[in-house]
């Protein structure tokens, strides 16, 4: 906790980034929290409330919504960078175009960029010049925004690659019931949380054919293990993927009814087609497009990733679910780490 | 699949051993389940049903009951060990008394011996001449009895000192429902099916006390990696603790109302005693007796596992749960892998 306001924006007002606004605000800072859409500041500013977002939650009187961009900016050091990944270079763009000095962005988005299959953190350094970005952080971890305006006990990782960036981040947001701690393997970090989208899918898929706790465990623990190996080909340290930002957050997904990606995957396990799915749905399913970038990602990087492969055949080639399931099952005897050492061994031999 | 039958033991019809029969007869081996209970063999016998245990499942024929240890293991090369921690010392020592010669015993329990911290393996050698003694093999992961006895999709690790043990118990169990894979790590897979208990325990009463899913993520997250803290210490391969035995197997039994650990964890989050606790189930809850040993490992081996030590507290001393989940939750920053990092470091030193 702080012992003076510090004034920090939050770039999107969508549910996580009003929640973590709420998690600064209970810290006494002065936060700003921008949209694009006024009539949502103006709800902000006059009845202290997000009612899309956050439903039924009173936010506190030191989150002030703000319309401009450039006021929201001015005399910052940080901003909380909380958009969707597909909006992040049109935000970063607008942000380049009224920033009067360098800012510590930290992102709190989890994706790839598709077919550019960039890393936010290396989308960010794209649009931002030198003279205007202080440092990059990524807040990630097992954390429902609602859970977390609720103030219930929450706990994620900051990353980056200038660890008093990452302190100061953590400084900014730790209290009582946000816990945060560091680590400094900023591509584990934002690989675990864009993949596990993906598990999540699948997980769904074997609950939606009945297959129960033991498939469903075995998918999310390969599932863990795949993502690992290539994280760990892309340079990432493989016990991330044991932390927060791993398998935490892949168990906060794969096991909440309310997660989307989990959602979709068990229409397509009781027989929908990813169209009946998606129109079902109403609303972009992350792990869809994450598949395609992470089965790009693989090629690219010659990692073996069976279900990612299992579940790109389902979407986007008409495989049947019972039969992808059935394949993945059937793979031959194998060592249970041999592919993360193959992995391991490759990347030491290339260094 | 083997081309011809093999005769094996089973040795314990509990939940998980008639399931293990069940895979192995299923895989055209001859079966003999062995049981200390006469009417539970004479029901294997003539109705093929072990309802106590397996209800509403019909046993095939292969499977035949034994109440004769020694007939059971008459010739055979391999004995599943499948008998809960606290009977295994009293069980070996009738094996000794009658086995003609040296077998393999695959065991499938999870546990630490109280007072002398034992793992299992550690428990078979102490108790098993070295000529009846062929290899230790263990058989961990996530596996609901009830799911592999309906043929659920299952995934389990074998593992041994002597990976040619490993294999062939591998090869006896492998099949399309019943997915096997090896691992070389015996200390590393004891510990994690052993210790998951205490989290479990600890998961239960997060979720009694109403913290929400991303404070019950955390939990095992962080579970997770105090078990691989005092597993690195005791000499294992820390990426074990990610692997089907670890992670696999603490997802099972922290999200699964069916465990037991997790329904007590429960009661005791709802503001139960301990004693009310244990009245209530009737039965023993396994995790009770692990955080004790755990507690003492800890000790013993000098490792920071706060999660073990709150609930050690909670269950020993009477501290009210609410209040040492807070105290968890209100540990000072840190580093998300440095105490890992910092067990591998002074095992190196010691090395």
């Amino acid at each position: 906790m702080q012992d003076k306001k510090t004034a920090i924006a939050v770039i999107g007002a969508g549910s996580w980034g009003t929640a973590l606004a709420m998690v600064l605000a209970d810290n006494s800072h002065e936060v700003r929290l921008w949209s694009h859409n006024e009539d949502q500041v103006k709800e902000i500013n006059e009845f202290h409330s997000n009612k899309k977002y956050l439903p039924g939650i009173v936010l506190p009187e030191l989150i002030v919504g703000y319309a401009s961009l450039s006021d929201a900016l001015m005399g910052v050091e940080t901003a909380i960078l909380a958009v969707p990944t597909k909006a992040i270079r049109e935000v970063l763009g607008k942000m380049r175009a009224v920033q009067a000095g360098p800012v510590i962005i930290a992102h709190v988005s989890k994706g790839i960029e598709p077919d550019t299959l960039l890393r936010i953190t290396e989308m960010i350094k794209e649009e931002m010049p030198k003279e205007l970005l202080k440092d990059i952080v990524v807040l990630s971890g097992p954390s429902h925004a609602e859970e977390v305006s609720l103030r219930h006990p929450t706990t994620v990782t900051v990353t980056s690659e200038n660890m008093e960036a990452a302190e100061k981040v953590q400084d900014l947001f730790i209290n009582h019931n946000f816990r945060v701690y560091t680590n400094s393997d900023v591509i584990g970090v934002e690989i675990g949380g864009a993949l596990k989208n993906i598990i999540a899918l699948a997980a769904g898929i074997t609950d939606g054919l009945g297959y129960g706790d033991n498939a469903k465990a075995a998918l999310m623990t390969r599932g863990l293990a795949e993502i690992a190996r290539l994280g760990t080909k892309m340079g990432a340290n493989p016990l991330t993927f044991s932390g927060l930002t791993g398998i935490g957050d892949l168990i906060v997904t794969c096991t909440s009814v309310h997660s989307r990606n989990w959602r979709a995957g068990n229409m397509l396990g009781k027989g929908k087609t990813l169209d009946e799915v998606l129109d079902n749905m109403g609303m972009v399913v992350e792990g869809v497009r994450t598949t395609k970038a992470a089965y790009q990602l693989a090629a690219k990087y010659n990692v073996k990733m069976p279900i990612t492969f299992a579940l790109y055949d389902v979407l986007f080639n008409g495989k049947n679910a019972k039969d992808a399931v059935d394949v993945l099952m059937a793979r031959g005897k194998t060592h249970e780490m041999e592919d993360l050492v193959n992995v391991l061994e490759e990347r030491n031999m290339e260094e």
